[in-house]
């Protein structure tokens, strides 16, 4: 009886971890969902609101850490159990990474907002972080069902957003070209969509760690890490005489 | 006997982890170094041997991480030696991390030594980098000898790497004003700014882990995090008519 108690406390502090997990994923969407907002419709209301949301997950990413320390302690988790555990303690730091970048977005949103850029500028950034919140979303939700079959997926969509970021890096920068007015504000975007692309890496860093967990094995490392962007020369047009 | 046994070899496998980090520190610093020199003295061999030379920092991680794994089923660890083990896993994870931002600098170097960049430029990357680096050695120093108390003027570097970083953004972004040309280069050297800031929050992070392993507790969380440049509007000088 006594055993059978214990057995069932240890599942509910396990639970207990994993529902703060499955929260501070939902939590870190909503801050990308509108620190996104806030930088294509220049709304600063909503840009500081994130900036304050982003303690939320410092606070839950702390206790996650301090439970996960407490459970392997004192229940001394074995296998299974055992990457539970530690997997919840990476994924917290994944999540919470997640909302600093959202929380960088938000601050920017403020000094874009008065650059007037155009809204095809946006439109790029605004694509680029669909696909990143769909890959979050996606993981998340295998980490909730542990279907871990579903992350073969987010290869392509890694693929996609590399693309995408390449591309609007090298529009951002002719952009640039055409007018010094145009620098600050595009500086700023080119952060942003650095940002946006590294949440994409944290969503792939989690479904790693997911994969971890429910079979024992690293993913296999074939994905190609870093953006193309690192390499990239984008020459000024050449002056019409 | 026997339990003396199992001690000295529980103990031996703590210290395994603790010189494994040392070590990875060691190339991570070598490694930020080279990027620096690469960049600065346009060297693109160097520059190809540091996107080598992160490979042993990955792999490295995951050793870590599969040992502290392994010493936690297997000892049961407690109190002070959990948050060793638990520490371990942490400071590795930054330790690579201060790996892919040194491979980013370094493929970036490429394309920068193309653009003919002026000296004072590199100058101010270089001695940004140089407060990264001494952040770096001062908290691997504090991890081998634990001396905890010297963790507190990690809080002024980061200041100084604070102002060094704003001021050096401001001087990019005017540079990038007075000639299209400049915009890649520039843009290449402004990312190459925000990776060294990086690491010096990394310096960081591991300081707090150190504090965490010795202390037990969590260091006060006064450091004012992100980068002042997020809301920073430069503007191009005024056509002299």
């Amino acid at each position: 009886m006594q055993f059978a108690h214990i057995a069932s406390a240890y599942s509910g502090e396990l639970d207990y971890l994993t529902k703060r997990i499955a929260a501070m994923g939902g939590h870190a969407e909503r801050m990308v969902e509108q620190a996104i907002a806030a930088l294509v419709h220049g709304d600063p209301s909503l840009a500081q609101k994130v900036v304050r949301d982003d303690s939320v997950l410092d606070e839950a990413q702390r206790e996650v850490d301090d439970k996960a320390i407490v459970i392997i302690a004192r229940r001394q988790p074995m296998a299974r159990d055992l990457r539970e555990v530690i997997g919840a303690i990476r994924i917290s730091a994944d999540l919470e990474r997640v909302g600093d970048l959202a929380k960088n977005v938000a601050k920017r949103a403020v000094v874009v907002a008065d650059g007037g850029q155009p809204t095809r500028l946006f439109r790029g950034i605004e694509a680029l972080a669909d696909l990143a919140l769909a890959q979050l979303t996606q993981v998340l939700d295998v980490y909730a069902t542990r279907v871990v079959e579903k992350l073969g997926y987010m290869r392509d969509r890694d693929d996609e957003i590399d693309a995408m970021y390449t591309s609007l890096f090298r529009e951002l920068l002719t952009y640039m070209m055409e007018d010094p007015r145009n620098i600050t504000p595009c500086t700023h975007l080119l952060f942003c969509a650095k940002n946006i692309e590294r949440i994409g890496d944290h969503a792939t860093n989690i479904a790693e760690t997911i994969h971890h967990i429910v079979t024992g094995e690293q993913m296999p490392a074939d994905r190609p890490k870093g953006d193309k962007t690192a390499r990239m020369m984008v020459l000024p047009p050449k002056p019409t005489a």
